[in-house]
């Protein structure tokens, strides 16, 4: 059986675990106040090309949205973000359990728009007594999206314009922030992402590292006290080295990145094996998320040999369901997926 | 320069970081829903000499006292504890910001007794309108406690005894467990510990684990929807793999028990060299830990080679340190230190 | 200048006043453990038609809302409601901010159903890993809702049946309960109400009192320790006599449905007055609120004499308005109102 | 039975009932944007020799103490108190419930000094990685206290300049401030506490009207979007005016300072009986509130006239009571409780 169900189903790129066992006995400080946290951090900056951000590592994305989120609002303010956003669905409400409400926007493609921020901005603020609901002051986008669209370089500038001029912040969930760099269809990179937001995260859970996001912070307001709440909610790692070493590995020699393009090219052969099908899909991803839309009784001999994610019915006869590719992702196996695609 | 700051200061016990590597291509599910912390789940259930419990690893200490805590409270009841307990100390609040307060107790050891339990439970339900001060629930109890004291068998029996007939709960933070039931003193094991405790967690990341924590649950009211918790709180690992493969390869062959051990002798050496120069000790700890009292020259002459943590000061002239011990001690480096303790 | 604006714009039932002169110098017991809360308590359980339920006297209705939900709640559970409910529009996240979500259904009269409650219900369990999302477990509805409308026997029945089925809590805001109750279209009574949900409360804000709401908790879960929950949301009002003077006042002689039957009778010659000039309405409410679709033109001409609240805006030249009648509304004023509708 | 329990066993100050009485037919807006509580706030600025503050208008202590400390602190930061201050034993963990701890000072008269405040700082930034601790920002002073002493000019004016220097912020809680004012050993004023700290709250509730707090906020970083934090913590009462119109009667004619020193000058009365007797007190109390050590068998033979508060046990014959005075205390009454203090 060969699972292409998510990004996270293997270990960690090998050359981690070679990090760790090499590193294993040396004796450093704990929570992330040693040297590779510091190299890491160091070699992320320069990938952002800005010297002035905190770069912080923390164990999981749930962990590391709602730890940002409580860090930049006041207990009335609250996080706008898509009804599809991934801290509106699938944290069990942990944004919520630290006192926030999520204002969601309409999407169907998983990205909301600088118009929609703006409309929601000033619909808040034209309210007779804006005091009795809650106020805007963040705004989540993911990149990728959680159904694997990406966000252009124009369409974040003006996100990040309309934050500006109304006093919000922009915070990018990069859960899976390499397969949206490396997409053929992307314009972004990391310093402009830099320049355009006030944090964002860059995935690591995903993309290659045991666990592991590294938060980026530019915005100074948030970047007062920031470990105080890394440690009060529960996201402080006693061998902080183990992010260090996972993260200076990724970045070093671009394994992110050459992560990254692998995963989302192999995700463009499924892609272009279900076009020729004929088959249409969920959203128009170019990363390593494809949701082709499929006849049940294809998905139903697919499952002899491969297991994917069930994502939502369509209609009768037809559901939409999730491949993913990853590092560890061996062509042969995509091969042996499009053949199937191909002659069921 | 050899440390001794803590027992977090390496990585991991190397059959971990082997298991890691040999298992690192297997595809398995998310979410700790995969064999391997099935396995692990299994083998802590015989070594608890139970099945009707539920086991659930989470990554750290701080996440895992306040998801157990949180999911044992109503909104208006409190956790007792040790004043120097690690929830009322050393976690930023972690527990407040779910909503809770600490009612604290007195302690020069670093232990409560079930004496003190009852005055608390009798000085709130007393009051004339009980409603207007914290409801006491949960009695968190740490063992070996933050000052590496340990509970004897007769102590958790009266706290269970005064928990069950008042219906607290009784919950038992074992960040370092291991070093508890290896001490030459203890007279507890993990089936006595699951029976008097209505949940605890056996402590990964200080006990040889790269980090982890396997909570078990032996009171039904506390088992029902756990892992929504640990999911809100942030402390649902992607790759919970990684968990069950530590903890599997800690229990498999007793690791856990035999690092502990190895820790406590090598502790019970920098003891006995202290006691023979004629030092004190901050307390009667017979566990990894080691507090002793050392004149303030004394310690700086040993700072030249060996790095230890500053606990207090005792009077002008003297201060209590901790020296630490673990998995990855050597016997040589101990000999070493004892040498410099016994001729400074 | 008459103002219909709000149903809380005069102070209270005069009779309320009067009781609270002539019992002014009376000594009692603070936070509402006096004579005069059991007494209104005792007469309200027998308006409910119910002995065996636990009457609570609170000051405000964000701040019952608040107490109810986060006593009915563990802390991963969610509340039903439709989107245009209070809790999620106009209480500035007051739900959020004890830590849980709100789960909104769609709603266009204000209202939810019994099929779109057990979808979402279904929704969830059927998830994959449900404990990634928040768990549904208390049903808000507002009765009369927002905006005027009522849910009738049959469907008040059909959702207390679903949510018993499935083990869901029904709470009904009864902010302005009067009104629905003594509504020409209404076919509900308290004790029916009481039978069909497991908490609700009869709002008196808004319906004749300075201020105050009776909560009604029937489901034996929701009654314990609900005084330690008061306090701690800060609701426990310390002269709680005064809650208990004024729910005798308005129950005693039936005071709080003459006056709401008062209030309803004049909204309906509101109604009629706008039907007849042919505007439609944003609901079809027969209780206190009316919602009349005019012509901005029209709006502004009768702002010289009139004050309502501006709801929202339908098309170019039309709005929704609100106009309310209360217990102080003097039928001279909603004869003036009517005429200067009917000759603009 | 007469019944000196506390400070709040009757309504009104009667010229309130009749200010509401008069009014009641006003129509006004709602949530304390009415003329009442404008006139208020400016009496209130007046007194307080301040144009710069902002004012508002709450119904309860609690209520208010934790509006005040939410709005004052991000997340990781606690409130600093007496242990025996109101927010850490008689609000049910209110403080906690919005998710920041009490950091607790030790303290035999109720009150703290800018020395433990300096302490308690310096404590926290010299710990070795204060993130991990609770970060002290608020400092949290009754006055008068809860066993009814008072802070001098002195005493204050160095907790102000020990807060100042530390950034941290001064808050006083005075839900018996008349009292303090109007004591015989007071040297503050309304206008001193009003430079001296960064917020603090003139008590109603205590001290004369039916309920009602009023919100002093001279700091400029506490002041900003206040109203959305009293609205989500249930506090924003919808009809407004009556916080208004009571705060507006008691300081129009200085109704408020009468009462008060009506009510010392009694508790003095009560004092001077005692000392006579030969009875000690709890505390050294110029204020309403008085607290002799009596025998328990008078204490018994009181109990046949008299209602007091028990305190706390002294020892196997001794307890400390309470008896408080108020705007509604008759002398007549103090000289029977007198007499028995003196016969029995």
């Amino acid at each position: 059986m060969i699972s292409f169900t998510c990004d996270y189903t293997e270990g960690a790129y090998p050359k981690i675990l070679e990090k760790l066992a090499t590193t294993n006995f040396d004796q450093t400080e704990g929570y992330s106040e040693d040297e590779y946290c510091r190299a890491a951090a160091r070699i992320i900056k320069e990938k952002c090309g800005c010297t002035n951000i905190d770069v912080h590592f923390l164990v999981g994305g749930t962990q590391t949205n709602l730890t940002v989120i409580a860090a930049a609002l006041r207990p009335y303010q609250g996080a706008v973000a898509a009804a599809t956003g991934h801290i509106n669905t699938h944290e069990t409400g942990a944004i919520e359990a630290t006192g926030h409400k999520v204002l969601t926007l309409k999407s169907s493609d998983g990205k909301i728009t600088a118009k929609q921020v703006q409309e929601l901005y000033d619909s808040h603020y034209n309210e007779d007594g804006p005091e009795h609901t809650v106020q805007p002051k963040l705004v989540y986008i993911s990149n990728p999206t959680e159904i694997g669209t990406i966000y252009s370089r124009a369409e974040l500038e003006a996100l990040s314009e309309t934050c500006k001029k109304n006093n919000l912040l922009l915070y990018m969930d990069g859960a899976r922030l390499g397969y949206a760099l490396c997409s053929e269809k992307n314009d972004l990179d990391l310093p402009t992402i830099t320049k355009l937001c006030d944090a964002f995260y860059i995935g690591g859970t995903k993309v290659g590292a045991l666990f592991g996001e590294a938060v980026v912070i530019r915005n100074e307001s948030l970047k007062e006290d920031f470990r105080y709440l890394i440690k009060q909610k529960g996201g402080m790692l006693a061998k902080g080295r183990l992010l260090g070493i996972q993260f200076q590995t990724l970045f070093e020699d671009d394994a992110y990145f050459k992560i990254s393009e692998h995963a989302d090219k192999l995700a463009m052969l499924i892609r272009k094996a279900c076009i020729e099908k004929g088959y249409s899909f969920l959203s128009d991803s170019y990363t390593n998320q494809q949701f082709p839309i499929m006849p049940d009784a294809v998905l139903e001999k697919l499952k002899e040999n491969f297991l994917y994610s069930y994502w939502q019915r369509i209609d009768e006869s037809h559901s939409a369901v999730r491949f993913c590719t990853s590092w560890a992702t061996k062509e042969e196996n995509v091969l042996k997926l499009i053949d199937a695609i191909k002659t069921i």
